[in-house]
């Protein structure tokens, strides 16, 4: 009798490795023929299991997979969709187990973020409950960051590695034009209610008038008069500063920026960089450039970490050791043993303790002031950008690969999960 | 008698590479000590040569050289600042030329765009009717591309590998998530004028179906159906879009989008990218995402590309070499032999046919609808991104050096040009 079948499932935003996350489940799957039969993976996650539109990844070949561990992006496909409470949609349920039934599928590898593990923990009650015979693993994954009991998350890195490069050149830039006036570099970067990434900018400062001299984050509500304040005195010292906007910076009343209407104090511009450069403009007459960087900090491959890349690579193997091990209901978390030298392992936390949680930047690893980041808060990420993961360039230009694989042959009738329900996460 | 000396001046908009033109000047002149004595260079361009704020380059060490060559932006300063015609400020020459006396300058080397050339041919002329001796060289540099009379402009290369390669890898993220509506990613790049840096996205599509496929340039009037239409024809193909929007595209009337008051059509919202995110999402319901690159894409030294560091060395090398060499009034262009293999070497042309004047886009390097590069375009302009120059990477980030030397001891009293004359080109 052959070994069951697994099935692996991409979920939720994507980062620059999850593709290594992807490449660990594969060959560490490969290695253990005896409990893992196929691999199979869904496309755009559970929407594709649901729908049962499957890959079998046995046909990708070791070039293949060389392949896929150096592209951005989400190789399966992914999606933002919420199962919905077994109660209230049984025959949600119902069709899912009989999806993974009709492919002999007895373990289900997860790799998402908090939501994700919603929808892990989700499934592995519900298989209780359906008495179907399911290993439910989840894989770490968000350039967020915000995912509980682990050290970080799979993404993070490669993210920060490129925002903070970023924050130094663009600054080294604006610090060589000359201004009377004075010049303002605002850099929005994502983050809705954790300021994980605007923090991760403050790594490129080496020294106290170094770029970014100020940070803005979700967590510490937005006080103009004492930002204003900070500001003009960079400027006057420094000549030009640059102020890293997370997207969900909000003011005293806990309303976004981005979100004030026209009614308001700010004018909405379609982002809290372009508000807080449209107050800098109105308020002190500097001269000041906004970038967004939107995907571009979530898919920066070519200049992803190696120390992210090995991490990704390493939740996605543990997850197939600990399935082949037995273990269900859980998911893989990056565990620290130190900061320097820099040494970390991959453990299990049950998926009850990390589901629908959300990890905020603690406040010791924010400045007193609340506009930049702490000296514990660089000892601690500044080994996550460690070491380039470097893609291979053909004609001066990164070459990515994805597969385009043919869907297996559907056993059952067609099914679509309607109407699809949307997590509350508006920034994928 | 020992040899008299020569002056280095960076001038507008930075570039990833400017500083391998300035370490090329730096080198070369070293090795003709016979005919160039101190190599000064200015502090913010030609205000530092009025102000009488000097370096003395020659206490840059090997290594230092190294440091600099690998870091963006421009090391002394530039500015953008046009000189007065001398008839209208005779005082701004005399002051300029008593400077140049007093630290013995024979050479002048401005490294700048289309507006450094003028005030190169200005400063050429007016030492004719001053009668002062001086070889007036210009050094071509801007990521824009829009200086005539040479087959590119060194800066121009990075910038394009960083934003095709951006380009590439956000679209790869995009297509990986799955949405029923329509997905559409919006980059904003610079060019005012000109689309080259536009342009130079296309070469991350290798296919028809690949991203980008719209180019919105500012050569050609922005017709919001066809537009409209293409986009729509895109999604319902492939289910998504990548749209790139150069900053300076305008409507039929000629306007920019981006100044179209909220009494026209568009709102104002910032920038170009956001006016025709806004009119996407509006007329199609489709989900829009949008970046900005800004800075970025003219300071990404981590992503630049080694045939233009190597073309940005090399004008800086020729243009001292051709001083030698008794040449006057010219500029350094980089010339094309052959596409493949890419073969060039630098020439001289006269700066007079260089200054003020501005190179757009051909129309056979545009698409026959308008609205993408030609194949032309990609023969022409793959190669200038080809290869990786890589910076030195410490604790996971690229490591800068900007040298932070003493302002050698004014021989003249204090001046200030006032007031400061800027030029058109807002975009620095």
């Amino acid at each position: 009798m052959s070994a069951r079948n697994a099935l692996y499932l991409q979920s939720g935003g994507m980062t620059a490795v999850i593709n290594a996350s992807a490449c660990g489940v594969i060959e560490t799957a490969r290695r253990h023929p005896a409990r893992i039969g196929r691999l199979l993976a869904a496309r755009h996650g559970a929407l594709g299991l649901l729908r049962e539109q499957l890959f079998d990844t046995g046909v990708l070949g070791r070039g293949e997979l060389i392949g896929l561990r150096q592209t951005p992006g989400g190789a399966f496909g992914s999606c933002r969709f919420d199962l919905d409470e077994p109660e209230a949609n049984p025959a949600q349920y119902r069709r899912l187990f009989a999806v993974l039934e009709a492919h002999d599928i007895a373990t289900l590898f997860l790799n998402g973020g908090n939501g994700s593990m919603q929808t892990a923990l989700q499934i592995a009650r519900a298989a209780e409950s359906f008495s179907y015979p399911l290993q439910v693993v989840g894989i770490p994954k968000t350039v967020d960051n915000d995912i509980v009991e682990t050290d970080c998350c799979p993404g993070y890195g490669s993210a920060i590695k490129y925002l903070a490069s970023s924050v130094r050149e663009a600054s080294i830039d604006m610090a060589s034009m000359s201004s009377r006036r004075g010049r303002v570099f605002v850099i929005e970067v994502m983050g809705r209610n954790a300021g994980w990434l605007a923090a991760g900018c403050g790594l490129a400062a080496e020294g106290p008038d170094e770029a970014p001299q100020l940070i803005l984050l979700p967590e510490v509500a937005f006080d103009e008069a004492a930002f204003g304040a900070r500001l003009r005195q960079c400027v006057e010292r420094v000549g030009w500063c640059t102020v890293v906007v997370a997207e969900g910076v909000r003011g005293a009343d806990g309303r976004p920026l981005a979100q004030v209407s026209s009614a308001g104090r700010y004018v909405q511009l379609g982002g809290a960089g372009a508000v807080v450069s449209r107050m800098i403009q109105e308020r002190f007459g500097f001269k000041v450039h906004c970038a967004v960087t939107d995907y571009l900090q979530r898919s920066a491959r070519h200049l992803a970490s190696a120390t992210d890349d090995a991490q990704a690579y390493a939740v996605g193997a543990a997850a197939v050791e600990a399935a082949v091990g037995g273990a269900h209901g859980v998911t893989m978390a990056v565990q620290r043993v130190s900061s320097s030298p820099y040494c970390w392992h991959i453990g299990e936390v049950a998926l009850a303790r990390v589901a629908n949680l959300e990890r905020r930047l603690p406040p010791a690893f924010v400045r007193s002031d609340g506009m930049h980041v702490s000296d514990e808060f660089v000892e601690w990420a500044r080994p996550l950008v460690a070491g380039e993961a470097v893609p291979t360039f053909i004609d001066g230009l990164p070459r990515y690969w994805s597969p385009r694989l043919a869907l297996m042959p559907a056993r059952l009738p067609a099914y679509e999960p309607a109407p699809i329900a949307v997590t509350a996460k508006p920034a994928d």
